[in-house]
């Protein structure tokens, strides 16, 4: 979908509504020449505020230097907070996991096939039960054991990790533990994380449980950017399944993991494709 | 579906599980001539309960003298717990509801066009807006009004009524008043309750709301049986759709009602149908 | 919705894409004072058409004439093709049925409970069982007898009485007779159609027992633009529900009601809010 | 889900219907000392014939034999057709794959995950695009090239290797060639294809493509026993996605893959576990 021979801006931008707002976007656009190829805005009434992805061809002019003057534009003239990249940059993906090696696999496995425009760059995990099949695909794996005692140092060793690596999204495929806020702003790079239940109902722990307990008759999986408090960040994109009071937990677990996968891939497709953006608790997003 | 010339037994079971239950069943129907013309059963494995509904022609026999007697076959020898009916009865519904009309006018439809094996009796309504509406359709309507002071009385007056019908199932479509325990014992009928939301989130009041603010991407309703406890009771059916951020709160309650009417439709003729069965805080349905 | 102090202008435009066409809109609407509450637009990169559609206050100004205004500005200036209404305006709708009964019902249901932002006029049938009905509902209700010998007879006279009526969209709710083209073309309104099953599958008669013998696992229903090619026209929305092997006919049949009742709703609703748009034997639907 | 000790028997039958056949079923096993875990049964109204799946531990007994006993038992005395295996058979499949690689990597690394109750144990192609692929899971590959001129000692081949594999079903994961029906008949084993889309709509080739220009609302995955006729062979399991005017044919392609996955993936399954059987152009699933 990304492969141009000339890469297209990406911009994505929101702040407070203003008369004009997409004359102004477009008009700055059109009068150097770009040919906007999508465009997409919303404008959420009760807060006032004005969001906008845009895609264009700048035709002649470099790509890089109208993406930055593009960014001085709505920065400064619109006073719009703005994400720009090339529709040819591919960003690199750090992958925290802990045992439950489905997740993992779909993402590695997609990056391969082609379908994330980006690049995972390395495996970090709490156990080393995915050592060897992260080595297989020839991702450096990195084991970071987490306890009560050791949490902190833990969390710096993961930035630490993270940073050298140059991560700019990392993802939780799975991974049992919770990031510290303190972690979470260390990183200074989004974290989005795939939680197994259709939320808010049933955050925290063995959420499949909880529903079959509770006798649901639909299951459900979440992605959402992380933040410090448990499952109650930004949703960005959650599925669904059919279940009856002939599955099992067993048989919720298995259904499940169709849904994580997909939902979790489509969750990082879209943050890396900038069709996603976070405001509030809440996500827009331009899919 | 229910149109046939000679009545039908249909029979809902369940208990302790034992050896040999669906042979001792089979064989009781089998070896007094009997057709079976549908079985389903389910075995709770944690719970060892055992659930099964049957639909059999007695061929020459006289349904109902049949029917009693496999009641008695069922509960002394079997020691199990059993429902049964014929499936030519059709049994008395009342409604209650408050003002908001989708449900009401969808199973009232629902009823005069044949979708349903029973029989709408008597609509009860704490407020007087679709007086008219019932009296259209010619149904009986009954203002009780309810308030904080009130509410024993009122609820006396309720069961009243609905006993004076002989209703053998309540709905609360849409009704926007917490029946009490108190009242459910007095009834002593099963009553359904449609929740617009994907329970067991956003319980309580104003869920499209509480949805809209969490920022979910998937909107539902559940229909359950009533219990004193507010939305908790056994779930019988869930539906979901799908939102985005462009949809605004009342966006969500236009979506939510189609949900709302084809899930109480749903889990209402699953209950006539003796299809549903509730247990501790779930339900078995043999679809 | 859209119950609001001042109307709002809609207006949904299309035609060959242009360089600069939303800055040149959005402009004239900006520069005039006016105030975007939506817009939303589209470009099929194949054909080079570019569609929009926007909503927007006039503030001071007077809505009908700026309607107008902007419907001269956008067909002599863009050479675009624009359709505009006042979001206070009400289309007349008139509804053509035979004798199931579900999307009759569930049409006036809605039109009666503010869920349309259009009135149904009139009723035509080319059988009589609906028309104690209809009354009940006081609208008119007109027997139109077709039969291989009097089709066009019948066809003229439909085109009388849908004229008769100022009617803006026709409603074909569960009509089992094809219009002819010459009748599409008389009529020169839209004509919506709710088909029951999953176009392209099973066009034509008995979709569900097509479905049922071809063994699928899900159903459907589509809501088309009718042409004068049977079960062709412009799909405005489709809807699935699944189906097991222990579903009957009668049972798809029972299920699909609910699918066919929403799916013509939501494109009936779509359509008169301006939303959907065919082109070629597409539509673009700005939901 | 298969983990236990002992090896439970699964048996799947089907039949003329006769009168009293569950009870006999249940009886022979009951009075053979067994406990049944699971049974499911069907009665096809129209064709009448009985279909049922058992699951039971044969307690004391030896598996082996008694379930050899059983399919005497079933074969003779009911004159059903029986299929039997224990829980614990892992049963070999062959891959066919022809370049597009997601089906075959989830298929396989579902394998490795202990979701199929099976063993790949040989890919084929008509490409060898995959051949890496595949020995990177430790995997034969054989490269099989298939054209008009040599299409008979091509699938003369493929038989030879699957057998030699002692392959007990083949599953086409997205495999662009059909088998001819000589091939089937000599392969004696099922084969499971996945065909991209909803079908019978979009049969044949190209089929998002066809759905693009169709201008469908939802897509869908097929996965069936493949027969001698295209895309006609009884449909085991279907999935859809909703989609809209936004979707390129690139973005249905790309979105059909997670529905063309899970679907396949599941239809496998339900065979392995002896779930689907089909009968006539049709399929029962004990879910």
């Amino acid at each position: 979908m990304m492969a141009q021979a000339q890469p297209r801006i990406v911009a994505l931008l929101h702040g407070e509504d203003q008369p004009g707002i997409v004359w102004k976007v477009s008009g700055w656009i059109y009068q150097r020449g770009g040919n906007i190829i999508h465009a997409d805005q919303h404008r959420d009434g009760a807060s006032n505020i004005f969001f906008q992805r845009l895609e264009w061809d700048p035709l002649g002019r470099d790509p890089l230097e109208e993406m930055e003057r593009f960014r001085v534009f709505a920065e400064v003239e619109l006073e719009m907070r703005v994400r720009t990249c090339l529709s040819t940059y591919r960003a690199k993906l750090g992958v925290l996991v802990s045992k439950v090696p489905h997740c993992f696999h779909d993402l590695i496995i997609r990056g391969l096939t082609g379908e994330l425009p980006g690049d995972i760059v390395c495996v970090i995990s709490n156990h080393t039960a995915l050592r060897s099949e992260a080595q297989r695909y020839g991702l450096p794996f990195y084991h970071v054991p987490v306890t009560d005692s050791n949490r902190d140092q833990a969390e710096a060793e993961q930035v630490r990790l993270l940073k050298a690596h140059d991560v700019k999204l990392v993802v939780l495929a799975r991974y049992m533990q919770v990031l510290s806020g303190g972690m979470l702003d260390e990183l200074d790079v989004p974290v989005i994380n795939i939680h197994h239940s259709f939320l808010p109902a049933f955050s925290g722990a063995r959420p499949y449980h909880q529903a079959h307990r509770r006798g649901v008759k639909i299951i459900g999986a979440t992605a959402h950017y992380a933040t410090a408090e448990l499952d109650a960040g930004p949703i960005i994109q959650q599925e669904v399944a059919r279940v009856s009071h002939r599955h099992s937990v067993e048989e919720l677990i298995r259904k499940g993991r169709d849904l994580e996968k997909t939902v979790l891939a489509q969750a990082v497709r879209w943050h890396l494709e900038h069709r996603a953006l976070a405001y509030g608790n809440k996500t827009v997003v331009f899919d």
